[in-house]
């Protein structure tokens, strides 16, 4: 079929449209309005000259400290839309406003146009104002201090910056230099932005923050894992532009929130695009980095702008976290959520279907819905103009792939508001993330003929919490009720309702409740330890009640997927009315200890039928277990730029050898990311790592560290740091 | 780095989502409720037991006629759902419906289950139905006629029969036979189906209709182009389900045509996913067909299906065109519609920008948005269950590749009536179109500074006219008001206001109009002919006025984009009070024929500047060159399987040779796609075509032709048929 077609865009656009920052165009040094004479172009020497351009851009300086952008490792001047900054400029003589006309370029991408936005003068006289404001607030010998507002609207990303005086016979520049490029950001804190987030201390968290805490393990057994965002660190800003250029995002759309956080959705997983993250639920991480062992997102956006090759591996709070990164990077507030039991992978409907046979047994093989233990994604903060009113405010975003649901590669943002209110016919994905915390576990009996029948629903099991981080604060932040109505509210079922109204799919069926209620403990185990199960049996009739249980206890991913089956009882319990019965299930370390999966969960599952009555009773759990952990100490005088001592002890609880074993650390402001292999630790025996580090800024701030090793994953370590000036 | 990650579902989900129809599952013959005794399992010999079945698929039963399905070439039953059809089934001795059981079973994908609808069982008896009704309608000795409904929202794709009877020991099922494999299909005459269309001339046009006509040319000068659907030919219909396979659509998404059209606007186009049709506006096409060449979907599909390779290449009307095709032959009422300068590539804005000096000539480098001549999209029709009421109907779905747009290489399904209304806010991609309908072009002055004045704004040139075949008939339907309210309207107000509370941005300002009218006339010329361009300029006011104008000719290809300019003249024009003045420019075919690209257009712009006000007059106006024609001749009896000849010819008209020529030729239900290639048309020479072809159906149709070559391109021909039976 020879040699692969060559397309091109002759004849579909005039030019291509610029998606690249990183591109730049060469703006002439010299623009003539005139033909050039017998001896080529008139000298413009006699008129107003530019010998020197301050763009004040130390982070002492009022730019970067009234901007809030102190804190990004950068050697450039990085501003925030819709608020002044100044620059100084020297001319070869004094600035006369009656004669000299001059005007600041700012300049972006590689085809720069007024009409775009890629290419704006900025001019010292009220007279001629463009969409950027500027004027003159000092002026002494030589040197005007000039002040510039960008639109609020502005694009955001890497500008090149130009003065240019303006004779009668053309126009003079100062050459391209890379040391006038500077950052524009999302400004939170301009009521004419979109991202306006009327409130310093969510503020502070959502854009400021560094350390952040992300929930994972179970619902009413709740994890945290410390996360190092880095939005500040050397390369960051560089690589977040350098994920817009990679998806080939026109930069005339980067002024616009709603689009860049699509993009940047996709964009965050490798899915389609090559894009940042690869993901991996499988075990197997030979190849790249365990999810569990990731301390921080820096490592993962420099490997990926430096390679240019998506990163292995991620799970979803990795995606969250990165994805948070970009947006705290970019000036977008965001903060990453943890949804727990999140209906997943099923398309968007409002159905999750448990196949059990006809004795109440669940049949592993026909149940292909999950539900996961907990899945996270971001909230990003901006106005949605694109919608009706009443819409704008947090909106979900998730760059975590949905593997089953077509094409699906990118979510949000979606309103959380319109989820909550049911209004889901909005885009972006909001029947998608409305189902993630909507929907029903519906348990099915499966006839001989092939045919199902509803007989249990469970209406609350799907959605049952949402965490954030609180602001300013370590401690959990519950905001289930921003997604959703109380239980059992008017308003609960009018959304519904409203949800069914667009097409969601629900169970209709109310199979009658069961007389008996079979309840599961909540349990702390150790990983390694031996433990009982005690499963209680209520029969809250007045007769007397069978039942043929089936107790089943799994290894499970948190996708809650079944890795391998390690306990499985069928007893008959017989329990007299009004009466509880306890059922006892001895589990020894070694059934479970050998198939571990990554996150250490245990699923428990008890389903039975009733012989007097017919009906089926379920109950599920999962049960954390608890890692090992590694200690973190620091020592020092805790002063900025004096080195100081971080050591991670760690010490193998196990009979067993772990083999390959990679610890990683670091801490914002104080410490890069760093990581050192082992490749035994002998059951029983510990290891101390050492490392100096030198703070770079005042401040409490923690150390964290993780512990990876096929055999054992997710075991983390923390300490608090306060430094002083 | 080492070897490329191998990535898993596993820990993910339980199973991978069934995605692909052509994988099919294995129905045990036997399934047993027992456990097998000391002698195995008991013979079930004396149940009853399945000796035939017969589909009743012959094109002349009952199933496809009453299904409107006969014309398909398929040797399988192919049925529409929420409709009823029959099986026979002949059992080894007379069924006792008291004693008997057994159910048809129908099988989707390669994980059938009951809960996702792609396993369903069909019993005969009253009180055990499933969401599919079945009923016996008649028995007679061993053989019994059993009626099918499948549901009005089933999965439409390739389904496997089996016949189940159910004894007291365990199921015995007939073998898996591909003979008893069936389609199901949408079904637009049904009012439970989301595509029920309730006009049955509309369903003949938009479901049964294969000869259709796009519109293409200007505005002012309507070309049309003949294709051949060719939705019923053999292996068309496993085509449509292969994209579906290889866009790994889930099975269980496939009932749902506001899904499938969403997929399969991404799959038309190779952009992302391997999909259908390479773009390619560059006029270079070595390596592939000419987007002009084609005659019909049918070489297109099947192509794509063998090779599972693009095929090159496709302008918008190849993929409106191969799209119709798919959307026709699953039974989704669609049709083909070109919007009249329709305003692209500029990702939704309501704005298209002209840049020009402060003399009023075009600054070509610095205009970067084009105005297409025409575009072609689809309209298709179905429910809207994801909106709010009122939004159902005709919705937009365009697989054109946006190139400038992130990520748009999908777009729609979109309401017409959301769109009409300024109602953009619902999914997907109303804003896109609106934009495409709606946009203003304004024209820049681009002063010394670099900033840009608007100083025209034309509000009515862009989504000029709308144009859709006539249901029926060959004639053209202007749709134009289905998407706008009339021009001046309160009604059109009142949705540009509408649309602009959602974030589309306008042009506010309103440059005060010129005292003077540029007026281009309507010129027909054939290819090679010398002409006279009449340019008449019009001064309404009481004063003498002088123009200086620009009256530039380009070749421009249909996307609006100029290839050369061969025509440019700087008339100053003096015109006394209310009187009118001529400028005639002569134009010699030498000037433009070897500038020519493939649509033949040119594109005249007239500017200026009046000297006694400084106002910008301008005008526009594409003219469409005349192509020389191929004759096609049809003889013979014309009746059904009786062989007739058809003949091609054509002249050369030119006195330069034709290089690398090739002829297509086809005709629904007569001939299937033939091409042929010719080195060398000698200028001035004929040459004739002869092909032999036997007519397969009664009825009325066209034979169509295009002949291509890089020097010559887009020349047609066709020649209506009558077969009689
Ligand atoms: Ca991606
Ligand atoms: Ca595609």
């Amino acid at each position: 079929t020879g040699p692969p077609p060559k397309v091109t865009n002759r004849g579909r656009t005039a030019a291509p449209a610029a998606s690249a920052n990183s591109e730049t165009s060469d703006i002439p040094e010299y623009e003539y309005f005139i033909q050039p004479g017998p001896r080529g172009y008139p000298p413009l020497t006699e008129y107003l000259d530019i010998s020197e351009v301050d763009m004040m851009k130390r982070p002492d300086e009022s730019n970067k400290i009234a901007h809030h952008t102190a804190l990004y490792h950068s050697d450039y001047l990085i501003v925030r839309r819709g608020q002044e900054f100044q620059v100084k400029i020297t001319f070869s003589r004094p600035y006369k406003p009656a004669e000299d006309k001059f005007a600041l370029e700012f300049v972006i991408g590689s085809s720069p146009q007024f009409s775009k936005g890629t290419y704006v003068p900025v001019f010292p006289t009220k007279q001629r104002q463009t969409t950027w404001e500027g004027r003159i607030t000092n002026t002494s010998d030589n040197v005007v201090t000039m002040a510039i507002t960008p639109a609020a609207n502005c694009i955001v990303g890497k500008y090149q910056m130009y003065v240019a005086v303006v004779t009668p016979y053309g126009i003079r520049r100062t050459r391209k230099e890379s040391t006038r490029d500077m950052y524009i950001l999302f400004n939170p804190w301009v009521a004419e932005d979109a991202v306006f987030l009327d409130d310093e201390t969510e503020r502070q968290e959502c854009v400021m923050t560094e350390m952040g805490i992300i929930y994972h393990g179970s619902y009413d057994d709740i994890a945290e894992r410390d996360w190092n965002y880095g939005q500040f660190n050397y390369g960051i800003l560089d690589s977040c532009l350098y994920i817009m250029d990679r998806a080939e995002m026109p930069i005339t759309n980067r002024g616009d929130p709603i689009k860049i956080v699509r993009v940047a959705s996709a964009m965050l997983n490798s899915r389609d695009d090559e894009g940042v993250l690869v993901g991996n639920w499988s075990g197997d991480y030979t190849y790249g980095v365990a999810p569990t062992s990731w301390t921080g997102s820096t490592d993962i956006l420099l490997t990926y702008n430096s390679s240019k090759m998506p990163v292995c591996y991620a799970q979803c709070w990795v995606y969250a976290a990165v994805f948070n990164t970009f947006l705290r990077c970019l000036g977008i507030p965001s903060r990453v959520v943890t949804n727990y039991y999140s209906a997943h992978d099923n398309d968007g409907n409002l159905k999750t279907d448990i196949i059990m046979d006809e004795n109440g047994k669940i049949d592993r093989n026909r149940t292909r819905d999950s539900i996961w233990n907990y899945h996270c994604w971001n909230e990003c903060y901006m106005s949605r103009p694109d919608l009706p009113p009443g819409f704008g405010g947090w909106q979900v975003v998730d760059a975590t792939p949905q593997e089953t649901s077509d094409g699906m590669y990118r979510c949000g943002p979606a309103s959380v508001q319109a989820i909550k209110h049911g209004q889901i016919c909005f885009p972006f994905d909001a029947a998608f993330v409305f189902a993630e915390i909507n929907s029903d576990v519906v348990f099915h009996s499966r006839r001989k003929d092939g045919t199902l029948e509803p007989v249990r629903v469970n209406r609350t099991h799907v959605g049952r919490l949402v965490l954030t981080k609180s602001p300013g604060d370590v401690t959990r932040r519950d905001i289930t009720d921003q997604y959703k109505f109380a239980e059992g509210s008017t308003e609960e079922r009018t959304v519904l309702e409203k949800a069914e109204e667009y097409g969601c799919k629900r169970e209709k069926s109310s199979p009658p409740a069961a007389d008996v209620d079979v309840v599961l403990p909540n349990l702390e185990i150790s990983v390694g330890d031996n433990f009982e199960l005690n499963v209680e049996f209520e029969n809250k009739s007045d007769e007397r009640r069978t039942v043929d249980a089936y107790i089943s206890g799994s290894v499970v991913y948190y996708t809650g997927v079944a890795s391998t089956e390690f306990l499985f009882l069928t007893p008959r319990v017989v329990i007299e009315p009004k009466m509880n019965k306890k059922e006892v299930a001895i589990v020894e370390s070694k059934k479970y200890m050998k198939r571990l999966v990554e996150q250490a969960n245990l699923h428990f599952i008890v389903t039975g039928k009733i012989r007097e009555t017919g009906l089926i009773i379920t109950a599920m759990k999962v049960v954390t277990l608890r890692n090992p952990k590694l200690i973190i100490e620091v020592s020092g005088r805790g002063k900025v730029s004096e080195e100081m001592i971080a050591t991670v002890e760690f010490t193998n609880p196990f009979s067993f050898n772990l083999e390959n074993v990679y610890i990683r650390m670091e801490g914002p402001g104080m410490m890069e990311p760093k990581s050192r292999y082992y490749r035994l630790v002998i059951g029983g025996s510990s290891l101390t790592w050492t490392e100096y580090f030198t703070p770079q800024r005042a401040g409490t701030s923690r150390v964290i560290a993780t512990l990876d090793c096929p055999a054992l994953r997710q075991v983390q370590g923390q300490a608090s740091v306060t430094i002083n000036p």
